[in-house]
């Protein structure tokens, strides 16, 4: 569902530099030094950017980058989150399909894909952030040791993801197909997962690495 | 659950030598030939063989060998098939932990594993099917283009099974959390399966290969 236009949210989203990153690739192969970290996350479709936030919370120790392409989204999120911004969190508010000018060969540690949108139809194949296209650019960015963690309520888009992430070459290092039927204090739940759990619906989760 | 133990369960297999072999190792490498098809289909733990005879009717120019372990189950499950018996279907009944010594390497096409003893205590994973050792041996037996089947009710020992297979280097070529929730028409249900069918519970299902 789209969010209603806020006129405010460009010139909201620009008076917070520190956070807002108006040129990513400006920063390729620097962001561990920007953020003052030595590990870099990156979440692509932050949305309300509640994820973002706790886990930066939870690990101030590591880098934060938050990619959300609809700006009265990205500023609703930076206003909800306005107290709490960390030096070593960002945000770029553009398409994620550029991603690859944004950072350098190797520069992420992990990339998270929380709740992306399912496109359904399989017209729409290409648009899924686990598509072949997107996992080509990932693979090249992410560390030798890097980490694609997932998760999503919905079951289409877990299996063709599973499926193109082990034919890439991806190898599974973890698996949940009921992620909230445990404790999981160390990952941040999103307003979007509070939803479907109050439903009882399950979350999967799963997360690859490039190598064993 | 452990059956009741029926006195005359090994004479009865025995009075079927045509589907009953007791001596799988002397069929090493002939079992195509034996059971006159060009691809073989191997089931373990193929309990009261609802999907060994379905699948076999549904394929009769396939073979079909199905191995369990309990001899009070496996004769169950040729009396209970006792008519629909084709030249098709073979039965072991030992445990598959000695599958290396009675199929040549590249000898089996797919390999089922349905509804499968979760082992749950960690204690246990050696007695897992998809347990490294096990692996190891399916990845000798089967063909270039092999393929492992999964069913199972059971999500620890699905999760499990998808981060070991991945591991090993099997490719994940299909997956569904939900496998009942649409038709399958060419998969046979197990006695087991509609069980959890009629709860709502979800089967889970993937299909690995050795190569892209």
């Amino acid at each position: 569902m789209r969010m209603r236009n806020k006129p405010w949210a460009m010139s909201f989203l620009r008076s917070m530099p520190h956070t807002l990153v108006e040129d990513p690739k400006s920063w390729a192969s620097q962001w561990k030094k920007k953020l003052g970290c030595s590990l870099l996350h990156v979440e692509i479709g932050s949305g309300k950017g509640d994820y973002w936030s706790s886990m930066a919370h939870m690990h101030p120790e590591h880098g934060w980058v938050a990619v959300e392409k609809d700006r009265n989204v990205a500023a609703t999120s930076l206003k909800k989150h306005f107290d709490n911004l960390l030096p070593t969190m960002a945000l770029i508010v553009q398409d994620a399909k550029d991603i690859k000018e944004w950072f350098a060969q190797g520069e992420i540690d992990v990339l998270h894909l929380n709740f992306s949108d399912p496109w359904p139809k399989k017209g729409h194949s290409k648009r899924r952030l686990s598509h072949s296209e997107f996992l080509k650019e990932y693979w090249r960015l992410l560390t030798d040791e890097g980490e694609i963690v997932m998760k999503t309520d919905n079951a289409g888009l877990f299996e063709y993801s599973c499926v193109q992430l082990s034919h890439f070459g991806f190898i599974l290092a973890d698996m949940s197909v009921n992620f909230r039927a445990s404790d999981h204090p160390e990952d941040a739940i999103t307003e979007y997962e509070q939803r479907f759990m109050e439903l009882n619906q399950p979350i999967y989760r799963a997360v690859w690495r490039k190598n064993r």
